[in-house]
């Protein structure tokens, strides 16, 4: 029955099926902001479950059987599912956030900056600095407002 | 610069713009899938910390200004691209796997007997009954595998 | 200042100081439960952080210096809190809630069968087994009520 | 079985309990610090479905029955074990960090300020502008190092 894949699948579609599924049962009364946060609360203590016996698990998942693949693959859009519904009673648009969200990292990670950084085994110290640096950048737009932050951007 | 919205973005363009991203940056080796699924946590703690002290809140945050919608994107944000990022160094395909969940909640919980329920009030006790006949299907599948699983769907 | 440590620290004790806390303080109207439940999921998430890109972490921390501990424990301490003042506010007694549950965790995981699990490198297994155990075990109490439950511990 | 409450729980208690019954099981292995924290978070949304389609939950839980409280003490239970063995296992004495966090909480938030931002209905900006300034006491700590901001306290 599935046929599409991550190529095709928009945010858009994911949070027009959430809408429809909702509304065909009765359940908008309940999907309210805080409601649907802990239930993305909930599905990611059980996405955690999945992992938390394991120790390091190397990537690509190379000893996990079909059905722990499957199980994983669940929890995974339990979380996407929530995540896209709750965004959506909020009125905001996830595509774009998200989008805009990478190029704040951007800015905040310059490539430069961390490939040095990185090569030289400092990557956490960098990290530390760099959210200094964040939170100065965050702190410009508390005093400022978040329209000045977009014109910097 | 942001031009795109939901409409647009796919899951896709997420993991492409993440994977070049860490990849630009040096950071493939500390993306293990224990790694970010502990950057998702926090994130999720962060989104957590926008709702904490503001008891409910109605759908489309009417009392909330431009900075905190802003910031509120920015959280759901961080959660959506360390999901992507997490499903894609677990060789998940996501979308497919979100389309696929749709499809098993319709099954857990049809139309009608939630809309019945519903309006009887009961909504919770339905949730209690069908989560006991959802753990039947799961054990169903624990005892007879996935495949089966997949041929019943 | 602080000079007593686990020996004499009970939950009464940090329950009465977290209650003056929010008196004093006149938080007592912003500590719901749900308020308090969603500042320890944000609390969860900063004590993640702390672990999230470190990879494995050997027990008892050999390779941290004594900022980190010190972090660590504020971050650990956060949640507890947060805990404690959520059990309080709901009305649970956290410390006998506590005592009970480590005893239905010694008959939902008996001694000589765990060992001789784990000593065969099953120890997973085992878990999955036992969790379906555990399941009708649940499923008893729900059929018959707690007070049987009570009863057969 | 069961008859020591709050007053007489200390945090010590349930560290024994918990470090003796992962002996007995052969479980200090699994034990590591990353996979205890991964549990928590498990726990944590186990705590949280409980809460999730309830909507604002006033204090004291008036409407819930007695299995419903016994779930959540169970619930609430296992986040506060999973807690102290974490603890335990990292080398950190909770008791006394929990303590000490207390009178750190008490530095950031003074009595007259809290009240009286308080009684002006803006307790959220409040909390802004204390966080900031805990950013800055952080920093100090960043720059200064740790035995700097004992001294402090």
């Amino acid at each position: 029955m599935v046929k599409e894949g991550d190529q095709s699948v928009t945010l858009d579609l994911l949070k027009q099926k959430m809408a429809e599924f909702a509304r065909e049962r009765d359940w908008d009364k309940s999907h309210s902001p805080r409601n649907l946060l802990l239930a993305l609360v909930g599905e990611v203590g059980e996405l955690s479950e999945i992992f938390q016996w394991k120790g390091e698990v190397p990537k690509g998942l190379p000893d996990w059987n079909e059905e722990e693949r499957v199980h994983l693959g669940e929890e995974l859009s339990d979380v996407l599912l929530y995540l896209v519904r709750l965004s959506d009673i909020c009125g905001i648009d996830l595509g774009r956030a998200a989008l805009r969200k990478v190029q704040l990292n951007a800015l905040k990670y310059p490539v430069s900056l961390s490939k040095s950084a990185s090569s030289k085994n400092q990557e956490w110290r960098n990290f530390t600095r760099w959210s200094i640096y964040g939170n100065a950048f965050d702190m410009i737009t508390i005093l400022f407002g978040e329209k000045c932050r977009y014109r910097f951007i």
